[in-house]
């Protein structure tokens, strides 16, 4: 086991109603709140918004609005939103929605403090030091930015995705987790989700360190109910438990629990961002399109890894001849699930548009830094090859 | 699954060497700083002592000291505490041991800003509103209390055990764990700590809620953990990462995180703690001589929970012609689990002057507010019933 520290002071409120409590909390941070979310209608005609506002109001805090978050969230909003939260005064930012949402938020909170560029903290020329506090009404359980200490933002300028990860300062001061918010999500969104839940746990679980039993625990426990329920979900989108079951995965997936004293991965993640940044695609479909082919790529490095991720996640028999066989049977019950919710399981299938010809771009903008991840560090041809083999599967 | 709410901010800080940054982290939350320990032989022998001190120093801390904490934490230390830390204006508290010690710290903590006696908090007349911070160097796993809200004292003044619980306002503001410092623990005090910990995830896992199937998991992966790293350690005590997983498991088991959005049962630690209190035996050996015999005085009242234990916790088949002997054999098999640390399974192996004549006394201290427990509350007589079929076995 490795050492580590681990600090997770978000406040979860988790449950039935419990965005009620929204004008207590905040109450206890800020006094004049900026309400960012997508402007969708859907939180307008469902009446959130009006609750939300309405428990704003009733604490006597002072509300202002900044709409316009799109998936993989666009640094442009974010210097809008820095200027407006400036001049407005505004010492509290609620974000009301999911990961693009929270992660906005985040950047704008982290930007206006500093004098700089708020894309230095993106770009690695600055480190986080102060930041306004923020809150989260969860709405899209996946990314499990309510209470990491992460964020992704998008610079349109060369589409580079870019994240800070790891930052305590920007995990939120709290998040209320209402599942009964997420019903009327799509399925593709939800399925979506689920895959980056899944995701966010499998880069923690596949690692170079050994002896760490109590986390293999954690994030097999993980997956196992991401794998149990997402399906629930998918057929029964008003089932109030497996929906509670996902929202809750969805952030001890990446609470930094699961991945205490243990190296991570992150290769896919560091892949995914590059066609996120380029092709605008849903983050968890994107994931889904490239884990499989990453995992075949690399199984063998570590394939004791993967025949216990196999064994012990997707229940397959251990093969005393050929334990190869259940390493390979839990990649393709991995690429099984993910095509089950309705994901994509190849690049092709992800968006028709993504052709061969970029994967030399995508690449080589993924390794501007070196080599990326931990597992088994990926260089540009490695990336090269393992999106040749997403291609068409 | 139920509401709930969670929120943890103790900072962990895991792995060898760890101790030596106790200095800088005082500092952030304190100047004047009581060392609250044992006084025993192995934290000046190992050299434990100096170099807590020397890291206190090098960063200018004042440093005073209270020993003599014992098992099962007494008031009257709890009271000399609070007199001494008013008396030199102390404003940090480190607790440099186990369960007993960061309780009593805890206790002294929020005493000195009430002007009642502390004991109105563990009595139910009072509630904590401020408290001094209270920082741990742990160097026994076993009660969780590094990270948790709660904190037992026993008043000797009619010998009760009392515990406040769920108080997020003492959880401490770091714990410091290198798994090295438990190398040299005796055999029964690392059983005893094992045991406790397991018993602090059944409490949360023997639950009446149905449909919380990622706690379930949390809750089994740690037990899990237990059953293959405790047998370990007593055989190779000192195996660092063995260690490091009881240490971890330790504080995962009661940081609340695997109770979330469920019911949790308690019977056997109000059980315990009257027991503990009279006879002043090691908590998880308490807990360990009562469990099995709770168990099979309650399992009927939800059998579908015990069969899941038996199936998923210790591997039982499951008996689909009697599932009635799946449930049964993991009590078993808890039971052997217990006996095989060296852990005694009735009371009598417990202590041999627990007499069937006390059983009375010890049922009627543990109900004065009447049934106690979530999962099958007990009274009186089932209290009685139980220690009597604890008592030989």
């Amino acid at each position: 086991m490795e050492n580590f520290t681990y600090y997770n002071p978000t406040r979860i409120i988790f449950g039935k109603g419990t965005e009620e409590s929204v004008g207590a909390e905040v109450k206890k941070h800020g006094t004049k709140v900026l309400v960012h979310h997508y402007g969708e209608e859907f939180v307008k005609k469902s009446g959130l918004l009006d609750r939300v506002f309405k428990s704003l109001k009733d604490e006597g805090l002072e509300i202002f609005e900044l709409t316009g978050v799109q998936p993989n969230p666009r640094l442009s909003l974010v210097k809008e939103g820095i200027k407006f939260v400036k001049e407005k005064k505004i010492d509290f930012i609620l974000a009301l929605g999911g990961g693009s949402v929270i992660d906005s938020s985040k950047a704008i909170a982290i930007g206006v403090p500093y004098i700089g560029d708020v894309w230095d903290f993106f770009s690695g020329k600055a480190e986080v030091k102060e930041t306004l506090p923020v809150g989260v009404i969860l709405t899209l359980p996946a990314a499990g930015s309510e209470s990491s200490g992460s964020s992704v933002i998008t610079n349109e300028d060369g589409w580079y995705k870019r994240s800070i990860d790891g930052v305590d300062a920007i995990r939120p001061k709290f998040a209320i987790m209402n599942p009964e918010l997420t019903f009327s999500l799509p399925a593709y969104q939800t399925a979506s989700g689920g895959c980056d839940i899944m995701s966010h746990v499998m880069e923690r679980y596949f690692s170079v360190t050994r002896y760490v039993d109590l986390t293999d625990k954690l994030c097999e426990g993980i997956m196992k109910t991401v794998i149990k329920n997402l399906p629930i979900v998918l057929e029964e989108p008003e089932n109030y438990n497996a929906r509670a079951e996902i929202m809750w995965a969805g952030s001890i997936a990446h609470n930094d629990m699961a991945g205490t004293g243990r190296m991570p991965a992150w290769e896919c993640h560091k892949i995914e961002h590059e066609i996120g940044g380029i092709y605008d695609v849903a983050h968890g479909a994107g994931v889904a399109a490239v884990m499989p082919s990453w995992m075949r790529y690399v199984y063998k490095e570590r394939i004791e890894m993967f025949i216990k991720y196999a064994v012990r996640v997707w229940d397959v028999e251990y093969n005393f001849d050929e334990p190869e066989r259940a390493a390979l049977e839990g990649i393709k019950k991995t690429e099984r699930f993910f095509k089950g919710t309705g994901m994509p399981v190849t690049l092709k299938e992800l968006d028709k548009s993504i052709a061969e010809d970029r994967f030399e771009e995508i690449a080589a903008k993924c390794v501007e830094g070196g080599p990326v991840g931990w597992f088994r560090p990926v260089n540009k041809q490695d990336i090269i090859n393992i999106l040749k083999m997403a291609g068409t599967g």
